[in-house]
């Protein structure tokens, strides 16, 4: 059963090495003209966006959403969450492949200890439903509280 | 080797339910400021990105740009692409689980022929990096030829 179904269009023109892509037809409209290159995606960003950074934003708003949950399921409550992802397109047997995941999570938790933060975003990885759609490639957490 | 490596981070605040998310310290910074919560991940999106769109907007783009590589080693280029990507949070055994992706490729591409097109579409989907790193999740491509 779909809880939700959610669209993209990108808008691709010319060569890889030359043309460049423009987003439309978001579900909500917040992506629509972000434009795109193979230049901005390998080398500097230059303002641009990318498949990478994209990914790294769904992940880490997912791995967000899943940690607030887990946390909620031990009466516990984020003053503040801070979840950064970093997604790595690598070269592997000469072929680009989106291998990595890094995720590092800081959390400000009223009443949670050290430990029990650590045993509640293990709980999190293994929920969050883009890390296992993200299951093939290497994915690393590393998880603190921040200082009250 | 790595090619690139790109970042997002979401800060949450709150329960999953009544709090909300912002992105920032995008490597390009373009997806800064875009806000999410689990009630425009699941209802209505009401301007709101979510992980799903954000996938469905790396597969585009990623298809979109594997797909013009292909086009260049066939001696084709194509003036416009429309590549769209739906991607379904699903519950699958009582967990949410990102379970499809649906492509539709549109392409005018002076000189090819429908099936000439096809096989190259397949070609692109066996590279394309994100359609690699969602393999655990049902992929489909329906594509063909704009009219010129």
């Amino acid at each position: 059963m779909s809880i939700a179904d959610r669209t993209t269009q990108t808008t691709w023109n010319g060569s890889l090495a030359k043309g460049s892509g423009k987003l439309s037809k978001s579900s909500s409209t917040a992506l629509d003209g972000l434009s795109l290159t193979w230049a901005s995606r390998t080398e500097a960003p230059g303002g641009k966006t990318s498949p990478e950074e994209l990914l790294a934003a769904a992940h880490s708003s997912c791995f967000s959403m899943a940690l607030s949950l887990k946390l909620g399921e031990h009466k516990l409550e984020a003053e503040r969450l801070e979840v950064t992802a970093t997604v790595s397109l690598s070269d592997v047997n000469a072929l680009p492949t989106i291998d990595r995941s890094a995720l590092t999570v800081r959390g400000k938790v009223p009443g949670a200890s050290e430990q029990q933060f650590a045993t509640i975003v293990h709980e999190a990885a293994q929920l969050c439903p883009v890390s296992r759609l993200f299951a093939g490639a290497n994915i690393s957490v590393d998880a603190a509280l921040l200082q009250s």
